[in-house]
């Protein structure tokens, strides 16, 4: 039997902070002088109440936890979180039910973005805010978690970022407290940088905070009902851009970058893979629209560039409805949705290192093939990939494909057609937002949804954002044995 | 430079080969008194003359060939004998210009089973039966090239069957000799098998020869523009569906039956796993059809096999509009034409093996990821799995994906909508033949694209047939130098 006192122990501790967090909404309405404070202050003492009461359970836990514990300990904290994350939002009646307030909650703590909110351009404040903080702890959260738990759980090959110094279970939650602090430094400057930024460029300042909170946790909600498409601003789109671009490269460069290190951001061949991606497919997207003469010039650069890199990062945010400009780019937004950022980061998706490594090991196959006595190493920042890291990444890929068409087919049989289940299932496991087609498009929401769909989607975003196996293997019976 | 003559001599060979079989529609056609039998004449000794000519000009060939010119071979005798199968399909009128000739040739040679055709009801006997013929040969072919060809050029994973005598390059021809004697002969008593049924089952004895070569090859074209759902007949769709079945079987183990061996059939994990799957799919959409009143009870289970097989086969028979089913059936559909039948037999796809072996591996990755200290060995028929055949087959379906992928945006490139895009690419890749939605379902044809989108599906379904890898090959420039 599993020692559960670790997991409760950290599941309370982070349900307690998200407790102190509601008090931040509870105080933007308050200042507002909407009555939505009181929801937001009860939400958050019982909120507190319980995460403390979890903590106190948890005395004389070992503090050090195993294999098995971390893997439990990272998909509760997940569930239990939104499921608390839900109840304001319920309460307050921005949401009719539990599901819809649940989803949302999920949808704000894995960075997706996907609403069910219509309407939000008259919401109370407290609501937009909390959407926003949801999102911006869900980023913070997910690079602590990518960068202290998921090299250490090898998930889906990320022991390829694991720290030299840090090799056992153990150090988990020590690693953890330690590089919690830093990265909330860091997540706060490029927040702060970014609100002053959209605040400069035209944005209220309350918008502007709210915005930036969502824009570098690479997360999409917005306070408007059309998103940044919303401010029809171009100064404000290219701000969007830098910075959904700084929240999906490697986190632990920026404290490189701190250090006076700054080569080794441009030297990366992550962060350079990214890059000469999104400018691929900016291209394209900008050629094609010139063809097309839906944008010219500059500005067809501008929609481009906002668009690709929003579905690219897994952001999410619209300037302008994609589906619009006909099947080709729909289609192209369709693939770049699996694609995502850089690992250690807040965006998701398959991750470009992950495709660097897939295409490296299928370089060596097809070397293999024509010259079988050759010797062909697959290499990732010039070093030579291990074995088990390329069958990490290859196992991971096949279950991402596979868990994308058992999400697109348990949400055909809630009854969606076949576009709105396909790209609602890219659009959950890669955490973008928006899906293709009229219902949850760029210009749609995800309000109109069937009750068992929105729980599909839900764990479909929860997939994604841990990565897949750390959920899946709760699954297999093998797990819970001795 | 590589040396050429042993390319064209068997290039030539085959193609006199296909001029000879063009003699049969001339006869038919004379037999009809239709005038077209003078095209298939005319195109059979210009067919034979060329492959004459390409025979004799590799006189002094050395009689073996090296790796990569098994590469050139494979793929160049394939788009050669599309190119020149056409000839009487333009010529005879029955499709208006050479792109739509060459893709229903290529739809043919690859065992696709999709049409530019309309109006088959009312077409001359010669090109129908041409038509058959181009699947019967190209289902004949692929067993040749999967049993002797494919192992030896480690394509995907395909070294898993490889015979034990059987390991240089240079016994390609020899062994493709040796087995193709022995395979013709099965296929010939299959498919006269097959006729016999169908003839009893009441279908005349033309329509019976032909739909009985195009279902033993796994292809799918049909003598009526209705497919088999013309004929309306439940035993005629059992019939249908075991054929579809016994030409999704490794044909190697069709030799270990006439040696005595039956059990090997029986044994075979690749056989059981195929049969496993069919039996879930084909339960799930019977269910889902007694839920839906679409059919009850047994004439459910019967329209759910057909369909089922027809999909996951390959095939491509229609006896019933699923698109008309709800989204659930057709994207469940759109999942099942990913996974074709078992290596070494005339249906396309990822393949039952491949998989198994993916399962394999991703059942190894779970369980090191919980116990990192334990030792799990992925296996098939009891085997342990070797890492490079595991690595292969990893390689390949990301290659598969990718493909999937650049092919439907090629599709969207040229205009088509994201469904037809995506359903086109599917079923051109995994050589089924109808796709989704109203232009390309069950119920239509591909004769309203354009001619670039018939372009990109004739090269997806030739990358398909081919396993992707031996045509891939040829596009790096390593595979050109010395």
């Amino acid at each position: 039997m599993l020692d559960l006192r670790p997991i409760l122990l950290v599941t309370g501790v982070l349900l307690a902070t998200l407790g102190v967090a509601m008090m931040v909404p509870a105080l933007v309405d308050l200042a507002a002088e909407n009555d939505d404070w009181r929801i937001f202050a009860a939400s958050s003492l019982l909120t507190m109440m319980i995460g403390l009461a979890l903590w106190l359970s948890s005395r004389g836990s070992p503090g050090s936890m195993g294999l098995r514990q971390a893997f439990v300990m990272t998909c509760l904290v997940w569930i239990v979180l939104s499921a608390f994350g839900a109840l304001p939002l319920l309460w307050s009646g921005s949401v009719p039910t539990y599901t819809d307030a649940f989803f949302e909650a999920m949808s704000g703590l894995t960075t997706t973005g996907a609403t069910v909110i219509v309407g939000l351009d008259h919401a109370a404040p407290g609501v937009l805010f909390w959407r926003a903080i949801l999102q911006w702890l869900g980023g913070l959260g997910i690079i602590v978690m990518a960068l202290a738990v998921l090299p250490m759980l090898k998930v889906g090959g990320m022991q390829l970022f694991k720290a030299e110094a840090f090799d056992a279970p153990e150090k988990i939650l020590p690693r953890a407290t330690q590089i919690s602090g830093i990265m909330t430094l860091i997540f706060i400057g490029l927040t702060g940088t970014c609100a002053i930024l959209y605040h400069l460029a035209g944005m209220a300042l309350d918008d502007a905070i709210m915005h930036a909170m969502t824009t570098v946790a690479t997360g999409g909600f917005s306070t408007k009902d059309a998103s940044l498409g919303h401010f029809d601003s171009a100064a404000i789109d290219w701000i969007a851009v830098a910075f959904m671009c700084i929240g999906s490269l490697p986190f632990l460069l920026y404290i490189k970058l701190l250090r006076g290190e700054p080569r080794a951001l441009l030297r990366d061949t992550q962060v350079r893979t990214f890059f000469m991606l999104l400018a691929i497919f900016i291209l394209i997207i900008w050629l094609f629209q010139h063809h097309s003469g839906i944008h010219d010039g500059i500005e067809g650069l501008r929609y481009a560039a906002f668009n690709v890199v929003s579905v690219m990062t897994g952001t999410g945010y619209a300037n302008a409805d994609y589906n619009a400009w006909g099947p080709f780019s729909a289609g192209l937004f369709f693939i770049i949705m699996f694609i995502g950022g850089c690992a250690g980061s807040t965006s998701c998706g398959i991750k470009v290192f992950r495709l660097q490594v897939l295409w490296a090991s299928l370089g060596q196959h097809f070397n293999r093939s024509v010259y079988p006595n050759g010797i062909f190493v697959p290499r990732f920042n010039g070093r030579p990939i291990d074995d088990n890291v390329v069958a990490a990444v290859q196992s991971f890929f096949f279950l991402y494909i596979c868990s994308f068409a058992g999400l697109a087919i348990a949400l055909n049989m809630t009854g969606l057609d076949d576009l709105t289940a396909l790209s609602g299932a890219a659009t959950a496991i890669s955490n973008v937002g928006p899906g293709l087609g009229e219902i949850i498009g760029p210009a749609g929401t995800f309000q109109s949804l069937n009750d068992p769909a929105k729980w599909v989607l839900s764990f479909g975003m929860l997939l994604g954002r841990l990565e897949l196996l750390t959920v899946l293997v709760l699954f297999i019976p093998r797990f819970w044995r001795g």
